[in-house]
């Protein structure tokens, strides 16, 4: 950077930023060479970096040169078309787009006015995402409702559950937030209790309902009727579901129609978190997952887990905007403007957490014209038919068992106790298995404990994932179970 | 995109980024042709935009083509050399660089395993810019603290509010919420009131205390050791102060010696909000703005406003990590590790809000090593004499007064009141000045209220002001400001 700090000259921009682009592109190039998961250690990379800023400027090239040569090693590659870990957090040619574009324009677009195209697109595209997830119209913005993008679905769960609780308090007044009882799974995300914690419902009043595999890990209507009775009866006041459509540990479905009647005749705010599993939502074969969304006070789904639109972009919509202006909302002076007063416009600040937001819109807005809602339906399907021939090749092994049903891209798994050992050598087996082949490099996958069986987990989704990266991944899994089970056995 | 969905090919992403990048330098070269404030009516894209997303894909020269005509007219051009509303949100080649990798990477590092470079780099980067600012050694991360990039101000101040509440609350009981009781000033932020609100502290326990032009609208230390007796006396448990070095409306600057000392006296947690302001510190001259930061429990400066780091990136220092761990982490099985269960990492999920965070140290660390800390420096200084040049004009204009004192390199001033009107009319003479100013679409500036006085700020901060700007907004100023006075004394 010569010449003195022309910091945002136009020609520099140019020169640098395609530099960067090459640099992008051959990372994707290049990124089956890497391994998956990260294998540096802790404090790695404080050994490498100096230990204060430069006084004066480095060159680009240089810090290229330590990206790759010191970052990357400690990226945990989320794109690589061997990450099986987690939920997918896909990127794309269009949400990439997006986000350069978006990284240009640099508006923090808190009220209509501060860039009026941030707040309208996303009222617009969120519009567009509902009719092809065939939400309800009430969800739709130009009724009483409308969506709006949040960070993460932590955020989403944590502004509804706010309009819930003032909801209430306005009617009942601010001491009852001691009585206030919210329900959810034990398979609900931690999310839903971190709100909880945030907003002051007593920890002891947030009812995690038990579920088994008899219902295949998904909320019974019978146990939330039971302890909204109770909890009734105590004298306390339910006010908060929240249901998963798509379970982050087995992607269990909760039964919306008969959850959302209790809801609903209880007064309860009924949200429903399809952060992962909404996406498949635009297929019509797999529509049926969400059905019941009707008696959905709220509803999520992250456009940034498994629909290309790079991270972060958390689609929420409500049927009653006006319940989360009423929690949320704030009116200094400093920000006072002639369409705000006049009630002619949305303002997104009203509607989240922070004040100053991001031009997210753009991103989805790129992918759902850069590819078109059949190229997406078809992306979805291809993951779910790798996940479905994972599994096959699963249940062809007579030492695994699959271990929850797989409803979309998720594959649960286990090794099989052996004859000799019990449970708790299972899951240590299942344990190992998991450390050695994420410590291979050449694939990463995740777990989690379903009824007490530590459960490996296997997650299709990535943007780049063929049927050979799925093939491959089995066969390393078969190998290391293969040098475990032996070990086991001398 | 021919060929059906290949959503990530690197020569697809090669070409189609090199395509943005020129429409991003192109808009860079041309920004001054736009108007600054959007001129748009509430409404005007959703007449513009199809009901629904395509069925089929759209070509990247359609999309933009639509972005050069219906949402550039939309955008209100934060990177205008001729924006001086609010405070800037810096756009710079560094920080556009670092948001382009992020965008490319696109991992999501809630826990080190899932990237340790996100988190190492987030540490170290913090670290280096704790010392730039000359920040207590309790603040750096080799000690029990340590800084964290939260998305914005607002949920930086709402992650040390709940911190500061679960510590009381840890030692009294949770009952005890309903008498914790928050200062600030009536020039805080609405982002601390909102933050009470959401963390369920009763409106009536916010003390907002008065401040005047006496003290030049810094909280004064007598009023709050004052609230803080009385309300003890009342029974009630203070529990958090909120102190700020450059407001929003006038950029005072709170005494925080004084304040820190009755603070620490009384076990409140002691927050310093410098979102603004905390960048001119860099340089020593302007350092002892936040002398009395070594009495701070927490301090946050946001890079994304006046440090050239693209939006969002606001840095969060404590000096106690483990008082925001205890009141934000969670810890489910399916994101349980071994570096995370061995205590050997910092997983940043339980210093925040969300789950999911992006690897936003990158474009602060480009920023640092692209520019040099005398490079940014001498741009701070920069602005704030291009402040100084601006109010010297004012005051050589009789029809104006400088309406507060200048600290950085905000000005606020306004028309004085001709002898015929009084306070109301000279308020509706400033406010239609404002107006007309802004509906040139040369310049936008924002206001606030001083005293009962409607007052115009012009805040200089964005990467592209150069004098010449300054001086031709203030001539735009000037001819508006005839043509109302004329008027007025039609």
């Amino acid at each position: 950077m010569d010449g003195g700090l022309k910091p945002m000259d136009a020609e520099q921009l140019r020169e640098c930023a395609h530099k960067m682009v090459d640099f992008i592109a051959d990372y994707y190039k290049n990124i089956e060479s890497f391994p998956v998961l990260s294998q540096v250690q802790p404090g790695y990379l404080r050994e490498l970096l100096p230990d204060s800023a430069p006084a004066c400027p480095e060159s680009l090239q240089d810090v290229l040169d330590d990206v790759q040569n010191k970052i990357l090693p400690g990226v945990t590659h989320w794109q690589s078309p061997e990450y099986f870990a987690y939920f997918p957090s896909n990127s794309s040619v269009a949400g990439f787009l997006g986000e350069m574009l978006s990284a240009g324009i640099n508006m923090v677009g808190f009220s209509w006015i501060t860039s009026p195209a941030a707040t309208e697109l996303e009222m617009i595209v969120l519009d567009w995402l509902a009719k092809a997830l065939n939400l309800p119209d009430e969800f739709l913005s130009t009724g009483k409702g409308g969506g709006v993008i949040q960070g993460t679905a932590s955020e989403a769960v944590l502004v509804v559950l706010l309009a819930a609780r003032d909801k209430v308090l306005t009617r009942l007044g601010k001491d009852a937030i001691g009585k206030l009882v919210g329900y959810s799974s034990d398979q609900t995300h931690s999310a839903v209790l971190k709100a909880c914690k945030i907003a002051g419902i007593h920890p002891e009043n947030c009812r995690v309902l038990k579920t088994d595999a008899s219902s295949e890990y998904a909320l019974s209507p019978e146990s939330l009727s039971d302890a909204i009775s109770q909890d009734i009866a105590s004298g306390l006041i339910p006010f908060f579901l929240c249901a998963t459509v798509g379970t982050t540990s087995s992607t269990a479905v909760d039964p919306l129609p008969a959850l959302g009647k209790i809801s609903n005749s209880n007064g309860l705010w009924f949200h429903v978190d399809a952060a992962y599993a909404g996406s498949a939502c635009i297929c019509p074969e797999f529509r049926h997952y969400i059905d019941g969304v009707e008696e959905a006070t709220s509803f999520n789904m992250n456009a940034h887990k498994w629909f290309l639109t790079n991270f972060d972009c958390s689609a929420l919509w409500v049927k009653d905007r006006s319940a989360l202006v009423q929690s949320l909302s704030t009116n200094p002076e400093f920000l006072q403007n002639k369409a705000s007063q006049g009630n002619l416009v949305v303002d997104y600040k009203d509607w989240q957490i922070p004040l100053g937001r991001r031009f997210r819109s753009l991103k989805l807005w790129m992918v759902l014209r850069l590819y078109g809602l059949e190229n997406l339906q078809a992306y979805i399907r291809n993951h779910i038919e790798l996940a479905r021939k994972f599994e096959e090749l699963v249940k062809l092994d007579p030492r695994f068992e699959v271990a929850a049903r797989r409803n979309f891209s998720l594959v649960c798994f286990r090794l099989l106790p052996t004859h000799q050992n019990n449970l708790e050598s299972a899951n240590r087996l299942n344990r190992e298995l998991l450390d050695a082949v994420n410590s291979t490099g050449k694939l990463f996958i995740s777990h989690t404990v379903l009824s007490n069986k530590y459960v490996l987990r296997f997650a299709v989704g990535a943007p780049l994932t063929e049927e050979r990266h799925v093939v491959a991944a089995w066969t390393t899994l078969q190998e290391k179970a293969s040098g475990l089970l032996r070990n086991s056995q001398e």
